[in-house]
């Protein structure tokens, strides 16, 4: 099977990531970047990410397949655009794909358009805490889930160059829509990264020796607090796009944090040893 | 130099992970275990990680240096014990450290005994979300900070061979009072258990659908939610005993959560990046 011409708009972690695996697996053959970022696209080109950085147009004239790795604020713009272009120019063979980590705002956004069959909405759930592509990596998604949501709004054969794309990724895939990929995605991944710059902000308020957390800090800590680490330009706007399902786990999250305070403050011994022993169930669920 | 004879009481992940180390670099030569689990105790022996299980008697006498590595609520009984002991047999020479993650209420509770001296309060500042002597490891706690509390309590030859035993962990020492360890740890530690616990239990209760948490849970969420696996055995003493300091930076972390909570509800864009970007300072203090 030729490979395919790829176009990556956003050489960050996450386009990085999967230009490099897509290429050297035999998926993708040129790779066209664009980059808004005079570093960044130096960056990607001197790292070899992409042949070369160029203008939106022309990688889409270009590539069979565009994949959309910007945060999710500019990816509805960005979207749009390469669906238009598809419009104008009569490219009905190509398609596009975003990544983002929010779904719902996005899809209502492309709902009526008249190219909507040629964009799959996709979500690789894998990432580190770092960004650029600098950051970017063989192996990221080897293992781990993806979504496609919406699938029956894309064209049949849209999702299957998706589909296999990420199998050449070596990653599985889950179907959902994009209102329940938003829910989840609150739970298991936004919830996390909230908590987590709650505790830095909460260690670095209060900890005046910051000699002393970094001599203390064990793997405990770390492991919670490394999300903390994550940009803002990349959280801020799946944050605020996702507000509302945030918001409504922010506060069941703050009624279990109310339990185990009304425990301790009781001096509760049995309950606190209830809360730990239902939190354990996690176990199960977890490897 | 040869080596002291070591008595662990309590052979699980701790005492056990520094029996490993202690005994195969040459400080421990032989290594007895007090070990009130049965089935505990025959691990101990078949995994050879102490050579004879035997009463805590026993242990005292043929032992120059006693670890008490058991719960800490449980450890304030053993240390009582142990103390007696070597006031009763006129045992001047032994010595005995716990390796708790809570203190204070430990240090009151011997700050009287006659042979408070031959006492060190130790806590090596590492673990896993295990436990039992399956879990004990070697190299555990190579390259970790180790808090030697109120030395200024413990005779000095006790304290030098405290320090011994840590070097031959390849630990680092940090000094401080009993009271302000249980305050760092609150912050560094006991915190980041409690928001997992609080974590899991938010994720367990909301997602019915147990098989989309375990596709979707990225290493985000994995890293976040591991120290909800924690033994309620080990930490509903340690949330008790240090459950002031707990309390109030429970309540700090409670104030971050509302600001990122109120952010969000006003859309508030500046703010929410003003928060992670606050957050983000973590980067300089933890590697």
């Amino acid at each position: 099977m030729k490979p395919y011409a790829l176009g990556i708009v956003g050489t960050g972690l996450i386009g990085g990531s999967m230009a490099i695996d897509l290429r050297r697996r035999g998926f993708a053959g040129s790779v066209l970047g664009v980059e808004a970022d005079p570093v960044a696209a130096a960056a990607a080109e001197k790292l070899g990410i992409v042949d070369r950085v160029v203008p939106l147009e022309e990688c889409v004239r270009e590539s069979d397949i565009i994949l959309v790795a910007v945060p999710v604020s500019a990816a509805i713009v960005v979207i749009g655009s390469v669906l238009d272009l598809f419009d104008k120019e009569g490219y009905t063979d190509k398609i596009v794909m975003d990544v983002c980590s929010t779904k719902e705002k996005l899809a209502q956004s492309v709902l009526y358009h008249p190219c909507r069959k040629q964009l799959v909405l996709t979500h690789p759930m894998a990432g580190t805490e770092y960004s650029g592509p600098w950051a970017a990596i063989p192996n990221l998604f080897d293992g781990r889930a993806c979504i496609l949501a919406d699938t029956e709004e894309s064209h049949p054969r849209a999702v299957a160059v998706a589909q296999a794309m990420y199998e050449t990724l070596n990653m599985h895939p889950t179907y959902m829509r994009s209102s329940s990929h938003d829910v989840h995605t609150a739970y298991v991944s936004h919830l996390s990264h909230v908590l987590s710059f709650a505790l830095a902000l909460t260690v670095l308020d209060k900890e005046k020796d910051e000699k002393h957390i970094f001599d203390l800090a064990s793997g405990g800590f770390s492991s919670t607090v490394r999300l903390a680490k994550s940009g803002a330009n990349m959280w801020v706007p799946i944050l605020l796009q996702n507000r509302d399902n945030v918001i409504q786990v922010l506060d069941t999250y703050r009624d279990k944090l109310k339990s185990f305070r009304q425990a301790l403050e009781d001096y509760d011994e049995p309950k606190v040893r209830e809360l730990i022993e239902d939190a354990n169930r996690i176990k199960k669920i977890i490897r």
